[in-house]
C-alpha cells in the first residue's frame, strides 16, 4: 500500500477519452490493474477478469477477490480505477498481481509502481499504463459477496494518445512497448497483435 | 436461427480440456460466440463482453442483450456455449454479430456458420473455433434484467489441440489462422500476438 498524496503530475502522454468511446479501451480484453484510494491509503492489484458491461452510460464489471487489500479501498471509496498496462510494465503487473499488500505493505515501492492524478483531481492512476477508466462503484452486495463481482459506471477516461486516439487503438504506429497485455497463468502473458479489418459485406 | 439436429460430427482437432484449466481459454480476453439450442432451434451471436468469474468450479460472465434471439434460447435451455473463434472465421464472427436472427432467420446459413456436437451429446458448438465452454446458467434474474449480465458454471470444455494443449495456448507453434480474435468496433479486430514470459523474481 502507499500513502502518496496522489498529487503527482500526470505523464507527458495523457489525454481525455470521450465517455462514448471509453468501452473501446477494454473491448479487446486486456488485463487491467485495479487501483483505489481511501483514507490516505492507495493500492493496486492485477485483474485479468474485467470487461465492459454497457455503452451508455459506460459500465464495467471486474472480479475483486476477498483476499485482496484493494477490495476494502474500493468499498470505502465507492469507486476504483481500471488502469490498462502496457508491455513496458509487465514485470510490475505480475509483481502487484503476485504479492498482496496484506503481507507486503510496501508492495508498490517494491515493484516500482508509481501513481499520479489527473489535473485537479486526486485519483490513484498508475504510471506506465496506456488507458485509465475512473469508475463509480454501482453497489450490488449480492454480486460482491457471492461472486466477488464488482460493477462500476465509468465517469471519466483517459489514454496515451500515442496508442489510442480518436476512439481507436493505434498499436501499429506506436512503439511496440505500448501494446496491451493479456494474461494467461504462471507469469505468461500474450501481447496484443495485428489489426484485422473485416468487411461486413453489407 | 437453425434447426440442425445437432448431430454433426466434431472436427478432426477436438479434445477435452480439464475443468481446472478451462478458465485459461478465456483468460486473455478473446471475443466469443455465444450459442444456445432450445426446442429444436439453435442460434449463435457474437460477444466481446465475456470473462472468467471463478476458478473452481469454473464460472463465466457474459453480456447478452435483450434484443438478441439467442437470449431466449439461453433462458429456455438453462445453458449456453462460449465458443472461442479463430482468425480463420473472423468474417463469420462479424456477420453473426451484425445480423440478428430476429430479422434474418437464416443468418447462420447466410454467414456459413455450421454447428457440431461433442460425441454423445447434443450441443450447438461452432465449427472453426479453437475453444468451447459448455456452461450451465446460474440464474440471477436481477443481473439478467438490469445489466443483461448472465453468469454460468462451466461443466465441460474442449479445445483444438493444435493451439491449446496441456492447459496452455500454443499460438507460436500453430497455424497463424488459429489465433484468437479481440474485437474493437466497426469491423476491426486485433489478433492475439506474441507470448511474453515474465519472471516474478521470487
Amino acid at each position: 500500500m502507499a500513502t502518496e498524496t496522489l498529487r503527482n503530475e500526470p505523464p507527458e502522454y495523457f489525454a481525455e477519452v470521450a465517455l462514448s468511446k471509453a468501452y473501446r479501451l477494454l473491448n479487446h480484453g486486456p488485463t487491467v490493474l485495479v487501483s483505489a484510494a481511501h483514507a490516505g491509503v492507495s493500492n493496486v492489484m492485477a485483474a485479468a477478469w474485467a470487461m465492459p458491461l454497457d455503452f451508455s452510460p459506460p459500465k464495467v464489471a471486474v472480479v475483486i477477490d476477498k483476499a485482496t487489500a484493494t477490495r476494502a479501498l474500493v468499498e470505502g471509496a465507492g469507486g476504483f480505477v481500471l488502469n490498462i498496462p502496457s508491455k513496458a510494465i509487465a514485470a510490475q503487473v505480475l509483481g502487484v498481481g503476485t504479492d498482496s499488500a496484506v503481507s507486503h505493505p510496501d508492495k508498490l515501492a517494491r515493484h516500482g509502481v508509481t501513481l499520479f492524478s489527473p489535473p485537479g483531481e486526486a485519483l490513484p492512476l498508475v504510471h506506465g499504463c496506456v488507458g485509465w477508466l475512473h469508475c463509480k462503484l454501482l453497489p450490488e452486495p449480492h454480486n460482491q459477496q457471492r461472486y466477488d463481482l464488482f460493477l462500476g459506471e465509468v465517469i471519466a477516461a483517459w489514454a496515451d494518445p500515442r496508442v489510442f486516439r480518436d476512439g481507436h487503438w493505434e498499436f501499429a504506429s506506436a512503439p511496440d512497448s505500448l501494446r496491451t497485455l493479456h494474461y494467461i497463468a504462471g507469469g505468461q502473458f500474450y501481447v496484443i497483435g495485428d489489426s484485422l479489418k473485416v468487411d461486413s459485406g453489407h
